[in-house]
């Protein structure tokens, strides 16, 4: 069988090294065009001697392919994948900058005007759990951003289900990989370790990302998100906790409700092979290095508050291996091609 | 000047070992006698290479002292501390044993029934900020346990003042270090490292503590508690994150109703020496190894929830260091003797 | 095709849980047997969560395998192995129990008597870079121990060139997962992070390993070898760093012979598909969850000591890896079969 | 009594920062004056809320001070030293600036022509333990880096009685803060943790120093050092693990030798209050946050090489520690003065 080609934009950042990592697993497709500017002209397994397998020089410029990933910051991303989509490339793009469909967001939380507002409204948003359908013929797939991921993950079958008040909480705990390869002061390892903190106070990007997939969801509450993420002294993993007041007459009381939460769940998430609904309270260890997502919905027996968990690896469900879970639902494939491997425990 | 003699009650658990940590740096009182059961016979100074300055026996039993520290577990502190009382030895228990003025809450929460139920009643809450002038006279302090330190001092202020509904949430982030000496799959390093995760679900100890207090301080409301203490891969601090909503007519809008809420936690720890009022997200990192408290009220400006913080260092504050600030305040010193030396940082 | 059947002996320790995420990779065989005394009874899945998708249930006696894997104890593996042995099973040992060929070492290092001291004599070396022929037909392989995996990689070449005078260094730093699953204060996460030290300086029981295969290798030298390794706070990774005196006449002055004691090292390991060879300093994170070793020979400029480099995974390369690709030559396999993944970075 | 006033150049860097906050303890002297650059005109305790206890705001140049600490990086450093010393200001300075006495050494290893090598005649190498009696006078100390304080003080005993053959290992360990507060991809977080590697191979800067001072203290054998630093996952914290070869006859065999060995390491560090000598395997935690160096000498029982430990926190005992240290011998103090903190273990 002839493979894919497929390319990555921007291979030097986590996402595209990662997204490069996971590829060399997958039997329909090659890695053939790998982009990044400062490294240009370097050969890949240089620059990273962990792909020491790979035989590629890293370009300015993406080569010949059939779908290309873009890793690129927002803003930047925009302008590669315009130009590609024009040439007949499926684009798959792990940036903002075609999640969120009102294109005033783009300038209210991004600073910048949206290059293609059109295409905010063909651009499917690459959460495969709810858009697995639309993906499947998408030109432009808008891969979520990694707390978005966990969270509506956390929470979509309980908004789907109509068992929440609309005021949600998501507290959230990021390893530092989350804040990307560029170097800042927060990220550095002095500081970083052994310290946790939220930041992000003012108004998270990612804020209007999960709000607009919560309304979506359930159109009719006007969900409000208050979203705290913290940093947590550890290199991958997200554990979202989520808070949420359950709506009268949706549960049995007790244990009961418990039990009809966790198959509301364990329902909605029958067709989905990467989400595994836990019966205890999960850890981000198990899913590290891996695209599984662990859900657990709970209710606190006391204040009989909600509280819906979700873990992730943030750089693999959380950005590039959802975007070749999106890429395998494109070209046709089982959805689980390729990203099969099982979280590196302990 | 004579110094006065003290002791600890199990010096080989994790508050014991700092209890000695921090009494060498104190210039009024001596530390003479320290006991532990299986490292009896042993020098402190084989047993801990770090304590090497301490020319000191393990015993089994107690040494003639004017203060005993006990780091005895619950249900074990009460039956070391109680004939200590009855010499006429005053008694600062790190144990939950005195904490709770409920009798039935030691069979409800821990699972044995009080001893000394009298004792609940003359028993001081060891929380200097709140029960400073109590603290003063007291025979027998039960000092907070660590997670309830950092989510009282976060709230108080709120609470005493009306600022908020009766339904709290606390998200807490705790080093594992928290967990203590003995030996568990959960503070295995491997297990631990690299993850995060919620635990004590169904309804941890330190719940009732903390609903106990924000009743104190305010009886006129209910305060329900839903805590969520969480394990994060660092050996000290707890960050408290509070979730609670403002009540209307409290605050001003905006900018200016944030100012007001700062003022109002100003106000609260002005007598206070160890607790910092912040004007940003705080850091674990910037309280550790040390006694201080740095809270930060804040409202998150699109939900308007209130978001309360705090950081400590778990084994001081949270434990050893609250511990020698009762003595202070006990034996007529000020509360910072002893204690001054600062964070260390990075 | 149909697949072999495959089995696990004590599965619940980190060695056995490694063998089982990295067997559900391989296109060849099935995971059909997994045995484990404390948890037997339970779902695997249960034991560890990020197994979910194996539906197995750990049992007391292993079930009808064609291959055995034993993750047992030094002294309890052998006796598990013997009787599989002579059931027809083939054995891939990971204990120590069939390592050393001196039937003496046993009593000298482990404390116990061989129960089968013929068949030191027949089980073979398990590491492919050096035992690859005599791996393929072998009934019984014991997988070498993690630090002589790591140790004899880095060395091989020199040894067998004849480089090297016959006093050798080896500084290893290892994650702490290499002390197992069972509970020790040593790799108690409070005791752990943020510390390193070393151990064992009365004499490691790698260390007989590592001395009677560099004297296998080169039987004129009578190499000794001073072997120090230092638990270092992380979870995965060895680094050894090999200290040793370059005999004069071996190789050119300067940068030539540096140039020609890597060509030595490239030419040693061409047929090796699982060793790199480095042009600068490794680390063990460009190896993380994978079967991939690097090593990186050097001479320091100024003292001209030979510095002999390698970094492993100590569970894969270093464990369950190496085991597997023991397993794809008995079968007949390409070595790399299943065991392709790429190191998890960052 | 009037406290003295004392100043740190650039504060902002780990070096800087960890001045103020030992500089906080001490009885005697008192920190007026702050400099640096990019944070001049900020408030330090807002630059660093862990120092909020400090009313100081940093200038850019530094004012009236009887003592003058420099935390500048090389080649910086001296250029403000120098001006100072004219002044009649005592100068301790963290940089390398002044430790090498033979100014050939700086373009050699620093890429700079030293502007005063007068003045490294004068300067007085700031290591306590060997130069106490020099330090009490000096207008200028050079403070010994982080990893020559280590080697030397593990390795000075043996050097001085001439117990060892004149090549020496070093393999040292240090945590990522010895990289300092400037922004390395090697110190970013997600790269530094879960790694170890080693670095500097082709000439670390502290080579030198050790060099020159192992032959200072033997004049007769001409030492080689190959010096092999390692940045490790932690914050604080080195670990030297140094080999040499015993010369013949000059200690007893087994236990008797190694009991000689000890008392000789005893005897050496009788009046150095911060030298503890172990009897076990030395853990860099032991050391954490304090002005601590443990040193452990032992032979290793199969082949008779010597292994030379010490462990210190890199930034006290390593740096700011060390240069109060200085200062109190220049001011007449007790050595210890304001530096009894114990170490922040676990």
């Amino acid at each position: 069988m002839k493979k894919i080609k497929v390319g990555i934009i921007n291979v030097t950042g986590y996402v595209g090294v990662e997204l490069a990592r996971l590829l060399y697993q997958h039997p329909n497709v090659e890695l053939t065009s790998v982009t990044g500017r400062s490294a240009a002209g370097q050969k890949l397994s240089k620059f990273f001697p962990h792909l020491a397998v790979y035989d590629l020089t890293i370009t300015p410029e993406l080569g010949d392919v059939e779908i290309a990933f873009s890793a690129m910051p927002h803003k930047e991303s925009a302008k590669e994948c315009l130009p590609l989509l024009q040439k007949g490339i499926r684009v798959i793009d792990s940036s903002a900058d075609f999640r969120l469909q009102n294109p005033q967001d783009y300038p209210d939380w991004y600073g910048f005007t949206h290059p293609a507002p059109a295409m905010l409204k063909e651009a499917v948003f690459g959460l495969p759990e709810i858009y697995r359908s639309s993906i499947k013929n998408a030109r432009l797939v808008a891969v979520p951003g990694c707390y978005p991921t966990g969270a509506i993950l956390a929470l979509a079958p309980a908004v789907k289900y109509g068992l929440i008040a609309p005021g949600v909480i998501v507290d959230s705990k990021s390893g530092v990989s989350g804040a990307g390869r560029s170097l800042t002061l927060g990220s550095h390892y002095a500081e970083a370790n052994e310290d946790i903190a939220a930041y992000g106070l003012d108004g998270h990007r990612h804020l209007p990302e999960i709000t607009q997939e919560l309304n979506l969801l359930d159109g009719s509450k006007n969900y409000s998100v208050t979203f705290t993420p913290h940093l947590t002294p550890m290199t991958r993993g997200i554990l979202s906790t989520c808070y949420a007041d359950l709506l009268p007459g949706k549960l049995s009381a007790g244990k009961k409700g418990m039990e009809e939460l966790r198959q509301i769940y364990v329902d909605f998430y029958k067709d989905s092979p990467f989400v595994w609904v836990a019966d205890a309270s999960p850890h981000t260890k198990q899913t590290y290095g891996s695209n599984y997502c662990i859900v657990y919905p709970t209710i606190s027996p006391r204040s009989g508050k909600m509280i819906l968990f979700s873990c992730i690896d943030n750089l693999v469900k959380g950005a590039a291996g959802e975007a070749i879970q999106n890429m395998n639902l494109m070209l046709g494939l089982p959805e689980t091609t390729g990203l099969a491997a099982l979280p590196v425990y302990p």
